[in-house]
């Protein structure tokens, strides 16, 4: 079909028609609707950029999502998502965004799921898997290396490449692969100097060509700095357009373009077309349930940091005087603030839900803040102090200056856990806040994210006991701002930031270095307890693995763990993080019942990337494998041997003495050449400590009497060990 | 002259003739002698590679002179080295190593001055001045970023160009322009992927175009991959030869390489032999001088970290029962391993000198360990207990694994101690060794590094009190090895180093982030105290300040003071280290007696390396000047005041709208602008929080509704931004 169009019809496919569509070309091709966003539809009234919304069901944000460690919950919200796309005539949501959370400063932060590219990956790719699973179409977003907002429109993100393939693409691999979006689309900022969108590295080499994406590179909004090398990287449609299609037919006919790059581009655009025009269309959603769905999520990725004496939950039947205060309780911070803001379809707020389930003996009272709140603790048995981010410190664009909340709020805080010291503190916030100026001062701390439209009634669900709380970070509180191991990177200056700390982010560095936190990678408490037993490790393979544990419910409230199992690198020195989350898996469980975890392990798991080989590398060696509740509370332990890879590395001059004598083939090979040079140093002679320096000098220095080799003869002992390899 | 050669005899001067000296060509040049090393000549008897070296004086290594700080004291020993060269017949020595001590692991960091350029660009520039006094040649080396022996001649240093300015250069920088050395040794490894051998941006742009050199550059032994390569990018001397002179010639035949830069470079062998034959010529030296000289080093050199209750010094004259302790005060540790080894004139021993030195009523024994020691510290008034690292820990080629001191030595400690409660310790070091798990046993440290040929009598002359410490420490010691700011990067893998701690290095990263540390950089106890009054800041110039201060011996013992000086940066979330040296000076002052130091300040001592700006960057505003003991023991403090550097950034359509309106033409400009279009949005009506983020987008983008803007109107204003400019 894409032969049926001219070459100025061709390119005008590869930019947009206005802001939020595609164009058409005669009755080939019809526009396409995009939409933001990752937790709501943001479908515009009109089609100017910054249109107001009509209503849509607002999800709870990534940051929630993701806390929940269910992907099968997700996947559900995604299809939401798309049953509402679909009445709302969209073709494709923009989202997910799956970057990785480098610093907590970011912010946008409240848009991606964790510091983690598993829990990234397995979340991002239940939200495609939900969306797509209605025949819309998804956008994995921001491809790659946006992980802040500063200078976001020209800063080079200048990471190494095994850095960028441990940390920053594995996450965008698993989506890709797994889940098979539509649509990618590429971030503003350059990689070591490159835009994402000239990358042809990124947009085709690694995305089409290793991963075997099959779909639509789009730009993100105003992205696009020069139209033909973008597309001769790999990027299809630009967005939004900026009249200047005639630049792509221009370097076609100059020569400077390959016709058929633009062919190629225009023939996705249509491919889109085809996969969404598949879709079931639907006029209409449920409200309610979608609201419910909301609900539910914002309930289940709420975090339980802390529950000292078990003050939560509060039995709503009990004759008990409850001070509600702080204005969050009356006025949700529910989203964050940019593209992915929604227009809700309804907003609950915890005052209405709280006093909803309260039991006829259980008193409530409410202060926004002040003195009031004040006398009104002083008067409670407990008091549910809501304190968060203002909305503006949470927005795409703009990144925080501290993770402090604010000293108007700790110094709240402290005044009423004077007059009463049981006080369980509800958070809000999209970005992590630093809790260890205040902590002492409550008893109990739920963080509920943003909770979404409904957020409101999840926060009384979880107060009261309806439900247990599930949810478990999905990135480290650190101590202090400046324990992170970005802090002396981020946000960079003079339009780079240096990745510094490299793959070593979140728990990852944490870890290493046993550097303290607030609160740890995947930690989250429960209304009731769980045990881990019965660890075993089954070597299915050569490199494959199933590890299996019993979980069982220990206490008296029915709840759900998230099992995390992680493969632990514990190296002297290090060259690699302690550990690493290789699964995991939520488990709903009633009192006294047992549910088996299992997961699979393959050599991938254990593999790091060489970029001396091009590739991933599998040691041969001993791992451990941990099971646990978090990062630190690590329950059960097992060991796992691999043979490797079996790849040896190739041999050339530039490969030194020591790894010519520690390779298979050309150890052999040299030890021989060696013995039939009378002169030579006999190596098994020479004094360890030397030989050992000696061992770094490659080969192809050793041109002289101590080996007795000249450059013909190491030549040919490349030649023969390649040869024999 | 160098036109009377052919281009044979040309190339033929582009390496070297044996290992240890260039080629004569006929009449027209001399063979030129090389000979190893910073602290000592090795002169081989022959001139095979391997051959061993005929005696002259071991001077300490540079970790023990640069310990000193004292430039006066280190030129004298530049001085004595040269006429040892001469008596030698050496014209060129293979020093300084000025390279800066990126990890504690490196394991030629005895080789070396600090963990900071501006006292390891002061010693350098002081050991050339003092060698090229009498007209021998210095090299300068490893230029540069060779700050690991673990796979360097493949490595490559991956670093940030900030970092390389503001780190890892500025010594070199300073070497070449206040010493002229006559040659820059190149290093091993690579800089970002490119040998040091064959970077033309660092052996021509930066060294010879930027800071002015103008001798000649050789390569490290064996360094060189490509002889045209290398050429053309600056590196005259190939040392040794390998025969492949042939190679230059048929480069230049084949139009491959510019017969122009063989040329230049025979040309600056020529140069350099004209330069070391106006030196006078000596057939000898006084051995007794330079032996006391190495002595004075050693004694100057040496840091007391502790003294609890002055245990030391010891009265020689009173009637004590010292015990000495550990085999390494008969057989000293005084040099490390590698090239630089020495055959000294002599060797003094701790023993011996200890013995005479002491009066008649202090009794003395010597026990090299076991559980004769413990007899020994149990009958003893006090220990002096010498521990430090076997031979075989620290050498070229080869990087340490732990900073740890062997087991049994601690464990050795620990019974005297437990014996004895009066403990010195006596430290002989090349490398940092951890104190944290041993220093509460000992009472007294005294960090002796490695003492050269009189390190033995320089412990004595401490000891017994006839001088007084006065070494401080230019080098951070952690606490432990993972504190190490390049902990998770060193020495990487895969054939590359990734400096992802940038320019936090030592106590730049310690101090930025309030790590504890064991003893700070520029710490270092006397037997007397120092008093720090009167800091006056003058201000001499729009960017120069003069800084004084007043220090005054106020205990009962002469002795010096090592006054430092650094300017802090103090800034909410940093972007620069939190402080940096920029000045110290060292005042000998008999008890009761006051000096002035004075310290002269510069824009550049406050400026910054801006790569958008491929240039340094002063930004107004106010610094601190902080004068003290110690990166960590700062006594005064006063602000200063800067204009910055006046330059405005050159605007773009690159630039954003953010830095348009902040820009003393541009803003006018396009404010000006704005008002001309009648539809634009009013910038000063735009919500604060849109317009933080809306600032951050390059003014290109703007071609629509919102600003009104056309290409060509961002063009016309760009062209009138940058006339007006």
């Amino acid at each position: 079909m894409t032969s049926d169009l001219s070459l100025a019809e061709q390119a005008s496919l590869t930019s947009g028609g206005t802001a939020w569509t595609t164009k058409a070309v005669r009755d080939v091709v019809r526009e396409l609707r995009l939409s933001d966003g990752p937790h709501g539809l943001r479908r515009p009234q009109d089609g100017s950029l910054l249109s107001p919304s009509v209503p849509a069901t607002c999800f709870p944000p990534a940051v929630t999502s993701g806390s929940t460690w269910d992907p099968a919950l997700v996947r559900r919200i995604g299809a939401a998502l798309a049953r509402e796309a679909s009445a709302l005539g969209v073709d494709v949501i923009l989202g997910p965004g799956i970057n990785i959370k480098r610093s907590p400063l970011c912010g946008r932060n409240f848009e991606y799921f964790s510091e983690d590219p598993h829990v990234s990956g397995v979340m991002g790719a239940a939200l495609v898997d939900g969306v797509q699973s209605l025949g819309i179409g998804a956008c994995v977003k921001h491809f790659a290396v946006n992980n802040q907002e500063t200078d976001r429109m020209r800063v080079s993100a200048d990471v190494d490449e095994r850095t960028l393939r441990e940390l920053y693409l594995p996450a965008f691999e698993r989506v890709v692969r797994e889940a098979r979006p539509y649509t990618v689309m590429a971030a503003y900022n350059r990689i070591n100097g490159v835009y994402a969108c000239e990358n042809r590295w990124l947009l085709t080499q690694v995305l089409r060509e290793e991963w075997g994406f099959d779909g639509l590179v789009m730009s993100d909004w105003g992205a696009v700095n020069d139209r033909a090398t973008s597309l001769a990287a790999g990027l299809d449609l630009q967005m939004p357009p900026n009249g200047t299609d005639r630049q792509v037919t221009a370097a076609v006919e100059e020569g400077r373009l390959d016709r058929e790059v633009v062919t190629t581009a225009a023939g996705r655009v249509l491919r889109l077309q085809e996969r969404v025009d598949q879709a079931e269309r639907f006029d209409d959603w449920d409200a309610d349930a979608h609201h419910e769905l909301a609900r539910e999520a914002a309930r289940a990725g709420a975090v339980l940091l802390k529950n000292d004496d078990g003050l939560l939950p509060l039995d709503p039947m009990a004759r008990l005087k409850v001070a509600v205060i702080g204005e969050f309780a009356r006025t949700p911070r529910y989203q964050g603030h940019g593209s992915s803001r929604v227009t809700p379809t309804r907003l609950d707020t915890a005052w209405d839900a709280l006093r909803q389930a309260a039991g006829p003996e259980l008193q409530l009272t409410f202060s926004p803040g002040g003195s009031t709140a004040v006398a009104d603790a002083a008067e409670a048995d407990v008091v549910l102090l809501f304190l968060g981010l203002p909305e503006e410190s949470e927005m795409e664009g703009q990144d925080r200056a501290d993770i402090a909340l604010p000293r108007h709020q700790v110094d709240l805080l402290r005044e009423v856990a004077a007059v009463c010291p049981r006080v369980a503190v509800v958070l809000a916030n999209g970005g992590v806040v630093s809790v260890s100026n205040w902590r002492d001062d409550a008893q109990a701390i739920l963080e509920c994210w943003l909770g979404g439209q409904a957020g409101g009634t999840a926060v009384a669900d979880l107060v009261f006991g309806a439900h247990s709380p599930s949810g478990k970070l999905t990135e480290s509180i650190p101590l202090q701002l400046q324990d992170v191991p970005s802090y002396l990177h981020f946000p960079g200056q003079d339009g780079h930031t240096v990745h510094g700390e490299g793959r070593y982010v979140g728990y990852r560095h944490y870890d290493t270095l046993d550097v303290p936190v607030a609160y740890p990678f995947g930690h989250g408490l429960s209304y009731t307890t769980f045990s881990y037993e019965g660890l075993e490790v089954e070597k299915t393979g050569e490199n494959a693995w199933t590890v299996r544990v019993t979980i069982t419910n220990t206490g008296s409230h029915p709840g759900a763990e998230v099992v995390q199992l992680y493969v632990a690198f514990d190296e002297p020195h290090p060259t690699r993080p302690r550990h690493e989350l290789r699964g995991f898996t939520k488990l709903p469980l009633q009192p006294g019942a047992s549910a088996q975890a299992e997961f699979r392990l393959t050599g991938r798991d254990l593999a790091w990337y060489s970029t001396k080989r091009g590739g991933w590398r599998i040691d041969p060696g001993t791992f451990t494998v941990e099971v646990g509740a978090s990062s630190r509370d690590i329950r059960l332990r097992a060991e796992l041997h691999t043979p490797g890879d079996g790849i040896a590395d190739e041999l050339t001059g530039a490969s030194s003495l020591g790894e010519w004598l520690g390779h298979p083939v050309g150890g052999k090979l040299l030890r021989q050449r060696l013995t039939e040079h009378p002169g030579a140093v006999k190596l098994d002679d020479v004094d360890s400590m030397v030989l050992s320096a000696v061992a770094q000098i490659p080969l192809a220095k050793f041109t002289g009497p101590i080996l007795g080799l000249t450059p013909e003869a190491i030549a040919a002992l490349v030649a023969a060990a390649q040869e024999e390899s």
